[in-house]
């Protein structure tokens, strides 16, 4: 139920040691999404060691957003490195540019995940207002799973409403942008996102158990 | 008029040298655009590279499009090469997310471009439902810039009427996507930004050169 965000920066006891992160929260997380400051900062290397350091998924989250082509040169490069998912908007539509990122993805063995939705305020604005279009895309499209934020509940039940269970539905903005752990997955994700509660904690094993076990409360309270 | 979009794969003449390029189109470039793929392939120090081998500005080309602090993040990160503008998407809106990156931005000394529609075909289905919206957002922000694709210069010249001079507008499209080079210019455009033609060119320079001469004959044709 938990993926673990690894955007620094990292709790300064920590300094830039994401391996230990990744370690100390592995028996909690069912999952790594890693995004772009991270891999900007020290390579797409990072992307590697980590795939090394774990058996869960590993997800790259570059928010990819450009034309076919242009993302499935991404996507090779990613795919080297062992990822198991990458995250892409839906916002730029299907024709010409998921249409062919998910055909190469199919090639490489890489699981796609759409994002339908967003956690800050502006997400409102655009993005919002096509969420059961680019969801009705990501089903015709067989991508593995969606994006949908744990600041927007109705949206991951509207979500959940459409894909019934043919698609995974991760959830972020859990802890700092204000969620609670366990509201996404009482509104119908599979699994939320944490990154800051407990990668900038000087212990990130207990952080991740503590959200863990706070998701596993809320849960047996709302499904009952 | 001219920016070289430096998008692998190279002519396999030239292989990786992609300093070989920016030396040999410098005198017909005004600036350079890196994307995702060689800055994943190579890492974030091509971008400081290439900043070396050229006085032309040079973009950072990610379509950043994420929450604020993760577009601040890797801002720095590229701040740190030197780059003189990144180029983020309008579509996720301001609050929260891009009001953050030109906050952000502006302290570093870089500039924003913020991409208002694109080139393919699934851009018509959601993001060019909001040109406007995005273009007037741009405005209230102060972006330096804009993109808008030479495959839709209604766009363009729609985007030139709400800004005026107050705002460069970069537009891609030209060539392999479809649009002739000065098309864009004819229709308001301040740059075209051109990749393959030159860059899996034998010869980017003489490629350049020739895309520059007919850009020049285009726009003496259309302005008089």
């Amino acid at each position: 139920m938990l993926v673990v965000a690894l955007d620094p920066p990292f709790s300064p006891v920590l300094g830039e040691d994401y391996l230990r992160i990744v370690r100390e929260v592995d028996p909690y997380a069912q999952g790594f999404k890693v995004g772009l400051p991270l891999i900007l900062r020290r390579g797409v290397d990072v992307l590697g060691e980590i795939r090394e350091a774990t058996r869960k998924p590993v997800i790259a989250d570059l928010k990819l957003a450009d034309i076919g082509d242009v993302m499935a040169s991404a996507l090779c490069v990613l795919a080297e490195q062992g990822v198991d998912a990458v995250i892409a908007h839906g916002f730029v539509g299907v024709e010409g540019s998921l249409d062919k990122l998910v055909e190469e993805a199919e090639k490489l063995g890489v699981e796609v995940i759409v994002v339908a939705s967003m956690s800050h305020r502006g997400s409102e604005k655009y993005i919002d207002k096509h969420v059961t279009e680019i969801v009705e895309d990501s089903l015709r499209l067989g991508v593995h799973g969606l994006v949908l934020p744990a600041t927007r509940p109705s949206l991951i039940r509207l979500a959940r409403g459409l894909v019934g269970g043919s698609l995974r539905i991760y959830s972020p903005g859990v802890g700092h942008q204000g969620a609670q752990p366990g509201d996404a997955l009482c509104a119908g994700a599979d699994y939320e996102i944490v990154g800051r509660a407990i990668t900038r904690s000087e212990s990130p094993g207990q952080a991740a158990r503590a959200v863990l076990e706070r998701q596993l409360e809320r849960v047996r309270a709302c499904r009952g």
